[in-house]
């Protein structure tokens, strides 16, 4: 194992109607909030009402900012920030899913810093403070909600790039599964298709973290068994419920312990569809991580095999890939760009685009001519 | 599930000389250190001397209490609070198992609100403030750097009782498992019969919480394969760096989100032959476990069974007990009150005493008659 600190101060409530909390919680941070949320979603599962009435019973004052898109924009951060800096918010609360929690943790630096966003994301500014942020979270996938990364796109600089500091942890999060029963087909299962790659991110990472390995094995477990039974029953509060929580799980630090870090070159070639096609964050991975396996079939090979026995009982890389495409397919995510409706003409520029930003993991590395085997498969 | 809170503040610094970045964290809490510690191990295995050289090389003045026992006592307790009241310190840092992380905990409330150690165990007195509290933990077992709770006998009132309380998170605690390297083999043995109990009481406890099931299998598991490696190979810092990591978990929250709560009845029988006979807590855990189940058979069947398929591929519920039984031998820990020194005629005043406190876990409830089947199998 490497060393390692252990270490999240996010306060998490969950379950049904925990939002009830949300308005004593707020007012120990200030009187005046950012209200941060995106389209139309919150505003037709209760969850951007509930909020606003917490709020308001505690005479906190509200500013609204709720121009948040998939797949998140630097741009329309700053233009939050300044929203906020203007009306001298106390605190960020964000409604919604990863692409407003993470907007907001960036939102929160900039209020307090009065620093430019991508500035904080490529680390010119490192940052000493943030607003406080509470989060309502709308959709399980991200992990955002109790733990201290954002991912964001810059138009100018072609990019979409994470950035993770410890200022960032939501000092409360909301998670009531009951908002998430509206949550339609495609999303729920790209929100399954995201918490198992979290895991598996962190599986091909590097350090020897038998626990955390776990760890990996058994949240996805999770997911195999209850993402099938929720895809035909969406309505279900108790299937939501169980991926919802396993989706914190999958990204909250427990499986990272005792290493020196996941890979994230899955993540990372995903990016590169959402940058060009605005394709839907989980649905690049349901394309891209069995195209990377099958890259990476001889480099990868034996840590391959060893996630196949301990989820699907196999014993070589082949059926591996098999089980984990099947799955995607079962929960009716795309395996190829085709599926998300990318068709064969645009790989020139995908893979352009990816050797660019010379993406590839932290611990798998790759050269151009590595990326356009994956380019092959996809 | 159960509606839940997942919180747990505390910074936990894990491996190789982590308790070099000691001294900078003191220093962020004040000037002034109450050091509290029990016998001569922590002088032996280094980690006194370390301690008191990061707190020096900062200026931060140390008063020292050294007066705490195995199976800790309340009276100790409180002259470990007077003693941090009378030189008005900033801190209390604890070093050594969890019977000292336990004691400083209350030292740390009763330091902060001058109360008596007993008032806030029995909930006489609730504490709004405590002192902030530093850990460097010697010994894999008790949970207690990452956890709230504290567990404390009193002499006068023949109790042995756990209290928890959010203010009891330490601050930062340090985890080197170099330090665990000389722990004899009695006390490694009995530290991994803790940390196995730890996830059983979570298990038998009650809520429907499937991936927190997930956590407490995987834990055992762990400790089901490197456990008995260790005790071959007590100098191996790899195998020692696992357990310690696995024991951590244990009890950090993480296998009770979305349960109601753990059941604890095996701890609470196993307190009386702890306050009767001082009989180390682990080895108490040893002897009870399999002793509860087997009175428990007709009403936590179903739940035996499911462990002992999940751990040991058997089943029915002799077999689960069995293969437990067979695990916490070829550790070296007693199953038997007369391996652990205490003769048959001894078991009408244990009998006795856990009727008086009316012993039992918070799920599965006994009679005095119920008592009496668990004394037979001990």
């Amino acid at each position: 194992m490497e060393n390692f600190t252990a270490f999240n101060p996010t306060k998490l409530h969950f379950g049904q109607n925990v939002v009830n909390n949300l308005g004593l919680a707020a007012a120990e941070l200030g009187k005046k909030a950012l209200l941060v949320y995106g389209g139309g979603s919150v505003l037709r599962n209760g969850s951007y009402h509930d909020t606003v009435r917490q709020l308001e019973n505690k005479g906190i004052v509200i500013s609204e900012f709720n121009g948040i898109k998939p797949n998140p924009r630097v741009e329309d951060v700053a233009v939050g920030a300044k929203l906020g800096r203007e009306n001298r918010v106390d605190m960020v609360v964000a409604v919604g899913g990863g692409s407003v929690i993470d907007s907001a943790k960036i939102i929160a630096i900039c209020i307090s810093e009065n620093c430019d966003p991508w500035d904080v994301m490529t680390r010119k500014h490192l940052p000493t403070s943030s607003s406080p942020l509470i989060a309502v979270l709308t959709l399980a996938a991200t992990g955002s909600e109790m733990n201290s990364v954002a991912v964001l796109q810059n138009s100018q600089t072609r990019e979409k790039i994470g950035f993770r500091n410890d200022l960032m942890y939501p000092v409360h999060s909301f998670l009531d599964p009951a908002y998430t029963l509206t949550v339609p087909e495609d999303h729920t299962a790209y929100g399954i298709v995201d918490l198992v790659t979290h895991c598996m991110e962190a599986w091909f990472g590097f350090g020897d973290a038998s626990l955390s390995d776990r760890f990996v094995v058994t949240i996805i477990q999770e997911a195999l068994k209850y993402g099938p039974a929720l895809m035909k029953d969406r309505q279900n509060y108790e299937l939501r419920e169980r991926i919802m929580w396993a989706a914190t799980c999958a990204l909250n630090n427990m499986t990272m312990y005792g290493r020196t870090s996941g890979d994230w070159g899955v993540h990372a070639f995903g990016h590169t569809l959402s940058f060009l096609y605005d394709t839907p964050h989980g649905a690049t991975l349901s394309i891209m991580y069995p195209a990377w396996m099958k890259a990476l079939r001889e480099r990868a090979g034996d840590r391959i095999i060893e996630l196949g026995k301990a989820l699907f009982n196999v014993s070589n890389v082949d059926e591996t890939i098999e089980n984990l495409t099947s799955f995607f397919i079962t929960l009716g995510s795309p395996v190829t760009c085709k599926e998300a409706g990318i068709d064969d003409s645009k790989k020139a520029d995908i893979l352009s685009l990816m050797n660019k930003n010379k993406e590839e993991g932290l611990n798998y590395k790759f050269s151009d001519a590595e990326r356009e085997l994956v380019l092959k498969y996809i």
